[in-house]
């Protein structure tokens, strides 16, 4: 028996990994990057020993996860991860924290707008699903005479992390995808490349093929035939397609310009594919990394997040409405959709110098601002401009001195000081990738994920599956989804194959 | 067509309230205390103004809750409630506050904690219950390699504030039943008396008959006949029964020496509502109320709670134990289950400072300890002596002065001081109330209450119907579910009278 895996990502190689443990000998694995990992990606900082993840950096809900407890074989002190479900320091530009107010009690006010979500959507049939930014409105509105001036402008703000989770920014986020339970503690991966490239190890180096991308896929009566770039040729008796969701897409479009990645399916992706598509969406989520010669800041949380900056006439719109609808009317003249300034989005700052001693900063932040950071990224000073004021402010409140640039400078060239000293910037670059277009799956109004989940996981045909974060129910948008699914195709091909 | 109720607490008035809103004349409601409003209970405090409600204090789950929604009514500054639902200061006896620690973060051990219990029992089917105290210790057991010393040393502590919410000691507490949906912020009312008094305004002041106990309730043909312990007799079309769960208990136990409340049915209840009470028990969540002279302390936070001492040995039996079953063994032999000391148990104290000003700590506490504190009541002198610990710590961790012992004294015998001056201490008394025996309904391990309130909500019969707090799933052991399921019996009345 014989199989191809298409993509050398996570659940990719898990699926490599399970065919070979299970003893299956013939096995490709074509990836068209010339490194392995896919959106586990692991760069190294100016000082040649830092390290990040570029694309995801944590083991969700630790307490279910498979991946995550092969990893705890590990020895206590030398395990490859640490705990940092950590406690928000929230800023606001002009007023300053605001997390833990004994006055405003925002946390509270957070924790009550996803009860209300969940009494909106969950609790009640047939909801119509709306943005994430419509929704919290609605809980303002008809909860106003409750809420204080300072909950009603700053605590519509909070819920906002949650754009840091999904990519998406408020407005264009789905309300009843938004929230979603956590099964157990955060971990930050330390780092994914450990266990990408330990993966690796556990089948014959030879079925790995970088630097091949796919054209083609060809149902031919048993067996399925895979054309690469080159015109190469291969057929196996099952195929598993790892692609992100982003590039699968390309497949169904019939006019796009740049077809790098694209995959020609013959006879086409089904209809349950098809349509999936309709109801589904890719966020993007990116980062930059601020790298400093030192750390010179308080490491009291390893979570910060800088609120998007609030009009004070906000309260009173939400005061004077007469009706929710006229609300949004009113906020949507208020403020443009375009990507703003740095205040104009809230912003994921996780404090390494808590983490694990590493004197960066790694930023989290939403598309649309992603798509201009990552399109602005090779001009370092630019990208730093551009976030300077929230800099200055996370400075400013971890107790630290402000910021010395010193981008692309040499050792020598550093000042002695007890200021920041900006040394380098990494940015990411999903959005601009032929092989990502994007971060993962996320839901805009009135998506609902299911069915395409249900149409990857029941595979093209049965020979012709899918793998990867977009495909699975438990773990959907993680990285340990994305191995569980891996697994999955795996086992399936391994009974469908005894079954005949 | 004419009804009896029997009990004058939330759900009686309520009943009353709606049948007489809805054209009922002929209805009488005993009520064998000499006051309405059965476990809503306001007392004044020493200076004729202060004001504590010694039962029910919150209303729960605010977003759904209607009897609170009719509160709103008032205009927003006038509004007898305030949203109190705070962030807890933990506090150790020995180690100091223990909440918000940037190494300990014992609340997100707590929120997993809470995680792990759902896994068990909500995710899984057929799970066997087992004690709070117990599941606890099966997390520490599983996720030790994970936690900290101070981990597992205080964050097993930090989940017993929920022995506060159903008034029962860990180890007698149902792991399966201890953690339930919040919907919304919790408010505080200021008091219950009003909304009380104000119900029992809205039907005639005859229909109302205090110090009235009932004795018996038969079942005549279309008829409901009741008897007075005064051997008056009553009869109706309907009857509705809204006593305590644990009064109700009384009924189907042959042989209680003090039968006090009890009420004989003719004919008995039914197999249904008997085989319920094998499934759910009842809470002693009691209070202690303490007075002082004046506010002399830190309003940061309204809600402290005092964590139960813990043993250093705890941590390595944790860490030692072979199994599960080895470390329950082992922690029987450390602790005795009587109440011990202030130590020996969480203690909640509602700062009411920071509620609404008023200088008095509201201390919530849990069977057994309420038993005994209860049983010791009228020494006022020996509640202090008791809790005096756990008063100077508190009084420490706000910020003030130790407290100044004044019970019992006059006006002119208090020094001017910056010290707190305790002038009176107000304890609640509802297990040794024959009409209460108790707080409210709550779960042992084994327990199911959904039994019972299908039972209950079924009633005896088509005429002999129940309300009460324990009768109703939504808001079961609340005010407003109380309150709710006056209404539903009600309803049920008026609907059952028309179809005949």
């Amino acid at each position: 028996m014989s199989a191809i895996i298409v993509g050398a990502g996570i659940a990719g190689l898990k699926a490599a990994s399970f065919l070979h443990e299970n003893g299956i000998n013939d096995c490709k694995i074509f990836e068209a990057r010339d490194r392995i990992g896919g959106r586990l990606y692991t760069v190294t900082g100016f000082d040649g020993k830092r390290k990040y993840d570029l694309g995801a950096s944590w083991h969700h809900d630790t307490l279910i996860n498979e991946m995550f407890n092969e990893e705890c074989i590990a020895e206590k002190d030398k395990r490859p991860f640490v705990f940092d479900d950590d406690f928000w320091i929230f800023v606001d530009g002009k007023k300053g924290r605001v997390d833990r107010d004994p006055q405003m009690r925002l946390e509270i006010i957070d924790n009550e707008i996803s009860k209300f979500a969940d009494l909106i959507f969950h609790q009640t049939l047939n909801s119509l699903d709306c943005s994430f930014h419509e929704l919290i409105m609605k809980y303002l509105f008809l909860k106003r005479d409750f809420l204080s001036d300072d909950q009603i402008r700053y605590g519509s703000q909070i819920p906002r992390y949650l754009e840091l989770w999904h990519g998406l920014d408020w407005k264009e986020l789905s309300a009843k995808d938004t929230y979603f339970g956590h099964q157990g503690r955060n971990a930050m991966a330390l780092y994914f490349d450990t266990i990408v490239n330990k993966l690796a190890t556990t089948f014959p180096e030879e079925w790995l093929h970088l630097n091949t991308e796919i054209k083609s896929i060809t149902r031919a009566r048993d067996k399925v035939v895979v054309k690469t770039a080159e015109n190469e040729q291969f057929s196996a008796d099952y195929c598993v397609v790892t692609i992100p969701q982003s590039v699968l897409e390309l497949s169904i479009k019939g006019d796009v310009e740049d077809t790098k990645g694209r995959i020609d399916f013959d006879p086409p992706l089904n209809k349950k594919i098809q349509s999936g598509f309709e109801t589904v969406h890719f966020g993007s989520l990116g980062k930059v990394i601020f790298e400093f010669q030192e750390v010179c800041w308080s490491n009291e949380s390893s979570k910060i997040m800088t609120l998007a900056e609030t009009d004070e006439l906000f309260v009173q719109k939400v005061r004077n409405a007469k009706t929710l609808p006229d609300l949004l009317e009113q906020l949507k003249d208020a403020k443009s959709d375009s990507f703003g300034s740095c205040w104009s989005h809230p912003l994921y700052f996780v404090n390494m110098a808590k983490v694990n001693g590493i004197a960066s900063l790694m930023m989290l932040m939403q598309a649309p601002l992603t798509n201009y950071i990552e399109s602005i990224q090779d001009n370092k000073k630019k990208v730093y401009d551009f976030f300077e004021p929230v800099l200055r402010t996370i400075m400013k409140t971890l107790n630290a001195k402000p910021v010395v640039e010193k981008l692309n400078c040499n050792d020598s060239e550093i000042p002695v000081t007890d200021a920041p000293v900006l040394r380098n910037i990494i940015t990411s670059n999903w959005t601009r990738e032929p092989y990502s277009r994007g971060a993962y799956t996320a839901c805009e109004p009135g998506d609902d994920p299911i069915a395409m989940i249900l149409a990857m996981s029941d595979g093209q045909d049965s020979r012709i599956r899918f793998a990867g974060e977009h495909t699975i129910m438990d773990g959907a948008g993680c990285a340990y989804g994305a191995w569980e699914s891996g697994k999955r195709e795996a086992c399936y091909i391994l009974e469908n194959y005894k079954r005949k």
